[in-house]
C-alpha cells in the first residue's frame, strides 16, 4: 500500500526497495558487531526471506556489488546503507502536539540513532509550554513559524488529536517544514502546489489489521 | 506492501480496506463530536480521497448500508466501525523490551483507547525489574511464561534490541502469544506450525522513506 504522497515522484527509488534496505542494515549491523567480515547475498536471503537475487537488485541502487564467492564487506556495506538511508544526517524535527503519542517519541532516543533530531515541540496548554520534555522545549504554537525559520527544521512530526491535524498540517506547511511524518489516522490534504513529503505512521491502523487477523485464528 | 504473515489467511478483510476503515472512523468521530447525525459516502469520500463507491464497498464488509438520499448514521456507523475494528475489545499485551521506545508506548495512553492493554513489561535489565512504567510493572524474563497465562495476554510487543529480537519472538510463542506487533527492523521468522500474527510497525523504515522523498525535492 503507497503509504506516503510526494509533490515530485520521478526519479524516486522503489518505495518497496526503501522499506527492505532497513531490513538488510539491521542484519548487517548484528553482523558487525559479531566482527564477521564479509556477507552473501544468499545468507543475507536467508536471514531476512527476500530473494538473493531481490537483494542484489536492491543493493545495486547504491552502488554496491558484492564480490564472487566471498560476497559483501560487511562494514562498507553498514556504512553505505547507514548513509544512503539518511541515517548518518542529523535531521531537525520540530513535534506538533505534546501530548502521550507526541511525547512519548519525544523521549524515544532511537529516532535520534536514526537521524532524527527532535529540537522542539508545540502545544496548545499553556502549562505544558516552557517545559521540557525528554530535554526538548515546548512552546506556543504561536511561536512555530520562528521556530522553522530559527532552527532550520525541516520535518514536522504530527501527534495532535484528529480534529486539529489538517489546521496544524496547514501551519506547518505556511511555516516552512518540507515534510510532515503523520501519526494521526487523518488523510491530509496537501496544496497541489506545496512541495511537501507526507508519510504516515497510523500506528492505530496496524493494530487493526493485528485484531482481525487475531480474531481468524483463535 | 504486505506487512503482516498469518499462518491462516482464508476469510480475511483485505489489508487495505483494513487499513482504510480506521480514516472514516477517524472522521465520523469529529463528525459525531460536533453533533452531526448523518453522512453521506460523497462527504466521507472528499474527506478521506477515496473513491465514494471504494467506501460504500469496504463498509458493505460491515453490513453497513446508507439510506438513499440520507447516507450512513454517524453515531451507528462509529459504534460499528469502532466494534469491528476490534477497538472497543481489551487486547492484554505484554512489551519485551523496556528500552526507549518500548518504554515510550507503555506510557502511551491512546493505545488503551484503540483497545491494547499493556499488562506487564520485561526486561533484562535487573534496574527495571520491579520498577513501573507508565503505571505498568516490570518483571524479569524469567517469569515470561507464567505471566502470559495468568494474565491472559495474547499479544506480545516486540521492542528489543536487534540482536535479540528473533530470540526473543521464538520464547515470547513458546510462552503461547497468538501476535507479535514488532517494532524491530528485524524479519521474524515463524515456526510453520504455529498459529501466530506477525504485523511490522518499523518506524524507521518509515523515516528512511521520508528522508529519501525529502532529497529529492530540495
Amino acid at each position: 500500500m503507497n503509504e506516503n504522497q510526494s509533490a515530485k515522484s520521478q526519479d524516486l527509488l522503489p518505495e518497496p526497495t526503501l522499506r527492505r534496505l532497513p531490513w538488510y542494515l539491521a542484519y548487517v549491523s548484528m553482523l558487525r558487531a559479531d566482527n564477521v567480515e564479509y556477507v552473501s547475498s544468499t545468507r543475507i536471503a536467508d536471514e531476512v526471506h527476500v530473494d538473493a537475487s531481490q537483494i542484489a537488485k536492491d543493493l545495486s541502487f547504491l552502488n554496491i556489488k558484492g564480490k564472487t564467492r566471498i560476497g559483501y564487506e560487511v562494514a562498507g556495506l553498514e556504512d553505505v546503507l547507514r548513509r544512503f538511508l539518511g541515517f548518518s544526517s542529523r535531521h531537525a524535527a520540530l513535534m506538533a502536539g505534546v501530548g502521550s503519542l507526541g511525547a512519548a517519541l519525544m523521549q524515544d532516543s532511537g529516532l535520534q540513532r536514526y537521524g532524527l533530531n527532535i529540537v522542539a515541540g508545540i502545544d496548545t496548554n499553556p502549562a505544558l509550554q516552557g517545559t521540557s520534555v525528554g530535554g526538548i522545549r515546548v512552546y506556543s504554537p504561536a511561536r512555530l513559524a520562528g521556530l522553522v525559520r530559527e532552527l532550520g527544521i525541516t520535518i514536522g512530526i504530527l501527534a495532535v488529536p484528529v480534529e486539529s491535524a489538517q489546521a496544524v498540517a496547514d501551519r506547518l506547511i505556511e511555516a516552512g517544514v518540507k515534510a510532515i511524518w503523520n501519526f494521526t489516522p487523518t488523510r491530509l490534504r496537501i496544496p497541489a502546489d506545496a512541495q511537501v513529503v507526507v508519510t504516515n505512521t497510523s500506528i492505530y491502523s496496524h493494530l487493526a489489521v493485528m485484531y482481525n487477523r487475531l480474531g481468524s485464528i483463535k
